[in-house]
């Protein structure tokens, strides 16, 4: 470690099987080189200390790790910043990354995905880059992108909305509301819901949008129970669909 | 092949080394299962057929074909569709889809990154579901995301917006348009620039935006030479920057 040198916050990619029963094999969805260099972190940031040490754990069984789990060193970002129904908390994260400031490098985790994409990891990216700290993305699943991939929906220009409001009558309007967008720029609109509401939201899109919008859900992507559905509105509502209500799940609409 | 049932779309990602000097490792970016569906797909989907063998041939030195270059179906997008400056052209896209019908699977590439995200093979997804044909997206790098991740930007709404007007006049027009969006209501926006263009780009971003919006740039992500830069407007003017005008960059605004 050189102090006169920053280290490097990577930003570590999960794998999209977070909660699941069966999960995946890491090589399968997981490029060597983000294994490789996840082996090599001792220090890292998370959202959760016991599921980063189960990712690195199924790393080590793949890439030796640089230190035994126990000498990982795990910093959780505030839980304030990530809890239900404040997901779009800031925070000064500066002291988060002391050690790459003293010259080590970093890894930044989610509980699944790309962290920094719809999760709060942000606030510390953005503080590495106002200390100076390199910041390298490492390639690894995203469910959006392979939701919108999926989809069929215009790819060229498109929005990630985060989760809809709660109440029924706000969701309904806000569902109106990004409707209207994507029908009238073409702008496909991606949203996502907590587990176990998957089916109670799709119901409630098929009555409140209307029948020439087309429609897409993406399920459990790179999980061996993946599924994508997309078509009209009219086309959902004449033919039986399934929705599994228990694994996560990105819905999208657009023109 | 099963005419009574169809084969599967796949999604293939591509490596963002398109047109670079310095060819990435295909390991090191994409993961073993992508490569391993796709070297055992014959019928393919792509915007240039020359460029896909050139894939092929490298997904070829790793894993073994199923079949010889010069036997593999190359089927190419519309050429209106993916000129430049119609990169919003939706087609029917059914007759490229017959071998799947027939049952056999097919794989869908673009020229960089995940087919049908910033490229025009939105279409042939659509065609597919409407065909029931299944679609599977596999893993790959996607420029858009490892740019915003490493932007700092918010991550839980966001937008890309595609390519910005040519003309000067109606390009500021435009950047102050998705500035005052990015500023409301908080939405991330991201936006791209054809090669040779970025540092003109970037001077009339500096010039546009106003001192307190953050700007972050990333080129050439997963390339030796990735860079990523963000910071408030402000800063940028303050500090000397450099930005490789002939690598593709990723362009983000946010507050």
């Amino acid at each position: 470690m050189n102090p006169e040198q920053p280290g490097t916050l990577y930003l570590v990619p999960a794998p999209l099987d977070f909660g699941c029963e069966s999960p995946v094999s890491l090589d399968a969805v997981m490029p060597s080189h983000t294994l490789e260099i996840a082996a090599t972190l001792k220090t890292w940031v998370c959202e959760n200390a016991k599921s980063t040490r189960a990712y690195l754990k199924r790393i080590g069984e793949l890439y030796p790790l640089c230190a035994p789990l126990q000498a990982m060193q795990m910093q959780e970002l505030p839980h304030a910043v990530h809890k239900k129904g404040d997901h779009h908390g800031q925070f000064d994260a500066k002291p988060l990354l002391q050690a790459a400031l003293a010259g080590e490098n970093l890894g930044l985790v989610s509980e699944a995905g790309m962290p920094a994409i719809a999760d709060p990891g942000a606030s510390v990216v953005r503080a590495a880059h106002d200390l100076g700290i390199p910041v390298t993305p490492l390639v690894g699943p995203v469910s959006l992108v392979l939701a919108l991939a999926a989809s069929g929906l215009n790819g060229q220009d498109f929005a990630f909305v985060g989760y809809l409001p709660n109440t029924p009558a706000q969701r309904v309007q806000r569902i109106r509301e990004i409707e209207a967008l994507a029908l009238q720029s073409g702008q496909t609109q991606l949203f996502i819901e907590t587990p176990y509401r998957n089916v109670v939201l799709l119901q409630t899109l098929l009555h409140t949008l209307q029948n020439n919008t087309r429609l897409a859900t993406a399920s459990g992507l790179t999980l061996p129970q993946a599924c994508c559905h997309s078509g009209l509105v009219k086309s959902w509502k004449h033919k039986p669909w399934t929705l599994d209500n228990t694994i996560p799940t990105v819905f999208a609409i657009g023109r």
